[in-house]
């Protein structure tokens, strides 16, 4: 299994302080991951990718991310260690790969993108071999052809790309890519019981149009976890000594939000855990809505919807909520709030 | 598109005197191809791939080829100079690719194996994308899950290998090889036909299994010619000085068969061209059969059958079939016969 | 040997135009240079680089170029494909490499960078071996352990940063830096007469702190042709249809510097010779400089000085000058002034 | 640091049995290394190298390895998989690399060659660029052009070479093999020592002529230990189910010995540690000396010697020397006498 990372925020940021200079950044993990549920092989050495969005477009070009990916370690591409020290963005997201499923070719390297549209994946889709030819033969011609690898992450993202009304269109709103999220889910959940798969998958799902953020934490269990996932917001990401990061939350604003297989922090605070089975969105003014995902799977500890930025904010109840719950206060206590808009 | 060779003989050969070594070797031909059709981008050097047999099998494993493959160009890999001056082989398959379909990455590097067979391809199907879901569709689940690339040339392959009673078997007639090569061929221009694709695909396919080798010259065309591709055969591929290779024909023996897609030395009189729409058969005890290819794109001057190794020869009496038995005949005179047995 | 291209301008530019879109930039240069010296090889596929300086330099950080290279093929390499597609950079360097010395592997890829500076070459050190012991010894213990690759090239580089008052300046002077280009050029042949070097060596070398450009066309050779180099100079590189570019001079100003081993367009008139053993010089402020180096290897029809974007112009009488010069009078009859300021 | 492991046998083993099938093989300990001292980041995954000699030489070749590198990681390297399953050699080295000198590059990787001699590397020279200078400038012309790449490894070879009266003989005798061993060492020590080096080096070396092997664990220090070193032979390495391995001691002949950072087997009693500053020679004929380095930082405890193989069998009678023979003793106990001929 692998580990990713996603930044949005008001203002751009050096990548290399998303993922080579904090000392538990994306590519430390990839050789020293702690939080993997899967422990056969513990790290993460089988490629990497970045993907990010300009500041601002130019030249009335399309808005596309760029994206760079390899197959050699995060961890000794130099390449990367420069890019990182150069480019900045404010929508990010990296990914550090350990294959379960798909050789190692930079094909099979997330994230993809098809259009403006970003997609990566942790985890896996149990026994995806089962129902490879159906959900190749849902899609579309061209959404057929467009998949170059042979990893089910890459055809996860074809089908989310099938429940859009429209995948080649110039903006999206963020109902619309939270709509086909979960459909994408409905659908493996449907074709895993159809062909009698009965080991839960592993769905940490998330995309991007650029300005809408869209991820999930899912397991397709009521009993087990969903591959960790956490999340954190503030108005800085800071740097207070060399590989040593925290989140400052100056005022009420939300200015940053960053979710991430393992905090990028040592600080604990700065980090809750995104309850299993639970959507997250990031709107394009950075609003975050975090919702359970009600489906055959939901069981009441997973929560209930909590909103960030805006001034509903629901309470979760229960025991697992109230963790989260829990969490978020004894943040708030510290040094801000982070639950309120 | 791409260039390929393969040798057998009764003795084994270092692979450096086929790969390496030879001016013109197929690791020169990566960057000075001269007989490419395809002139927009005049190289190969999008990957490459080496596949060999043991000698002698030994421990009672199965018989498997070993293959070396990678995406740096042939003419700079420092492992394959290496490799070849050690390893020592009775029947080699070697690739250089120029993509014509399918992403640079190691899944997609010729030659793949299946169990003790093996396959390389030089050229391409037309508008693969047109009929990549048809073919797709018609593979039992066991070989639709074996592709592990996205090039036309190994899917080719599967299709293949679903012409075989068992693909998984430990030995096959030549006979039976021959024919699903020809029904691979059947079955592609029948789908070409049912979703009006008019370009001519190129169609130089060569498969073994480690002991019999079947290989096609073949255009879906009446008209045009396909890849190049050559035949040489003698007793002993010797080298006069260095880069420079001659194939000795000591006596009336063949011991040894090339055939590439062009040709490994400067004596003119070494290559005879294979015409287009052939299938050749080379047996494992190396008597050969050279066959023209009668579906709806046979012309007479596409020639006629033609054994080599058998007492039986025959003659090839149309207008390209001349130049053959003229080059085939110009052979003869010069050192010693080769189309007799 | 190899090829490469540089770019000043006073606004950036998306790589793509410099490096991919052409259809003769330098990633196709790389497997269809037609103006090479060495023609046994003929590509440029053993790795690639390019080196650029952001914009704006942020957040107080110091002045360091951004270097992305690889050792595949440039014309296969997806990454680059995507980058140049996104980034955009008022200076860049862009190189790739036909090994001469060397062996394949990212250390020996062009252009390196020391503090602010970058630097490449194209060409080679005659004989280098013999003088590489008593290079390596001519240099502080800092620069003799700064170098990471074995090439001709990086070591050349260590020696030009030798000349330097000091390397790890914040800003330079580009009287300093012309200044230790030409005793760069001084010392290697001081050492090629010590050794008996007799074969010429081809320098030609590119260097930039970000701000001045200096780069020559040199061979130590009273008779022989350095390698090729090629100058253009406008206000716009413009696009008029995919792949085909031209430099456009809407008037007298000097928008845009382009330096290249090939030109970039097919329009004859944007480009002119550098002759063979002249420096070249463009300061922050894109005035620029041609000057003959006068040392034992001069010849006068090697040409005199010429200032582009400054009142004084000199005049290059004699015969190969006159064919700069007559180059250049064509030029400015076509659309504009190019020699004046 | 790195990790290695040499095998010399009687009888060529397929390279699978001691590189990719064993559960704790070195492509596994590339990833899980239990016994490295250095655990900063705790995986080899910085490229790899595979060499070996043939069984027999043939065409009277002169005797010289076969080297595979790769800088991409050991374990997902699927070129190292299938040539592992398909060759077989009498002797063996293999080495991963985690960079502590040296940029990650193909020329960085283990072993290297040099003629017939074959050399590789597990620890690190302290301050290496203290003495860099100095070992270069006391090598011939034709040593110091050989070096490569920029690892401290490679230049103790150069250095290492420089020792022998003629390495580019065709045959050495294993005590001069030996001897430029314990030079290289204490030329190491005495340039340390001249350039107030403190830090300990850590210097597990290994070299071969394809007929003796020599091998040292080392440190330059009175106090600390080396890094691991391990020492297993018998007459059989033996699968006994998949993944697990066992050395087999059928009777009192020893046909194989295998030298390894940490035990390829879970078999505590298959392995001796090798005492810190000693070196072990396995002759031709595998006979087996193992002797401690009686320098400046020899202390008693680090042991007496032994031989195997042979009639005189020394006692180690110190403390860590104790260890040692009480290994042996409860070895042999076990199931069959290790140390005596």
């Amino acid at each position: 299994m692998c580990r990713f990372l996603l930044y949005k925020g008001k203002q751009p940021i050096l990548l290399a302080h998303l993922i080579t200079r904090p000392k538990h950044s994306i590519v430390n993990q990839s050789f020293d991951s702690r939080l993997r549920l899967d422990t056969r092989r513990p790290l993460n050495g089988d490629g990497f990718g970045v993907g990010w969005y300009d500041n601002e477009s130019q030249e009335q070009e399309p808005i596309t991310p760029c994206i760079f990916t390899s197959v050699t370690p995060a961890w000794n591409n130099i390449n990367l260690v420069r890019l990182a020290e150069k480019i900045r963005s404010p929508l990010v997201f990296a990914h550090v790969r350990a294959s379960t499923s798909g050789s190692v070719s930079e094909t099979n390297c997330h994230p993809w993108s098809y259009g403006r549209l970003m997609w990566m994946h942790n985890g896996g889709i149990a026994e995806f071999e089962k129902i490879k030819r159906k959900l190749q033969n849902s899609l579309s011609e061209e959404l057929f052809l467009f998949v170059q690898g042979n990893t089910d992450s890459e055809w996860a993202f074809a089908l989310f790309l099938s429940f859009l009304s429209n995948p080649n269109a110039n903006s999206f709103e963020h109902q619309e890519l939270k709509e086909a999220m979960l459909k994408t889910i409905a659908q493996l959940n449907a074709w895993a019981e159809e062909y009698d798969i009965t080991e839960p998958s592993l769905l940490n799902f998330a995309v991007t149009d650029g300005e809408t953020v869209v991820c999930i934490r899912y397991t397709s269990s009521k009993t087990e976890e969903a591959a960790s996932l956490y999340f954190s917001s503030g108005t800085r990401f800071e740097c207070y000594r060399p590989g040593h990061y925290r989140m400052v939350k100056a005022d009420r604003r939300e200015d940053i939000v960053v979710v991430a297989s393992e905090p990028l922090t040592f600080e604990k605070a700065d980090w809750l855990t995104i309850p299993t089975n639970n959507i997250l969105v990031v709107t394009p003014k950075l609003n975050v809505l975090l919702q359970p995902i009600k489906d055959k799977f939901y069981t009441p500890e997973r929560g209930m919807e909590i909103k960030i930025g805006d001034e509903d904010v629901a309470i979760i109840p229960e025991p697992k909520a109230q963790l989260f719950k829990a969490q978020a206060e004894e943040q708030m206590q510290q040094d801000s709030p982070i639950l309120v808009g």
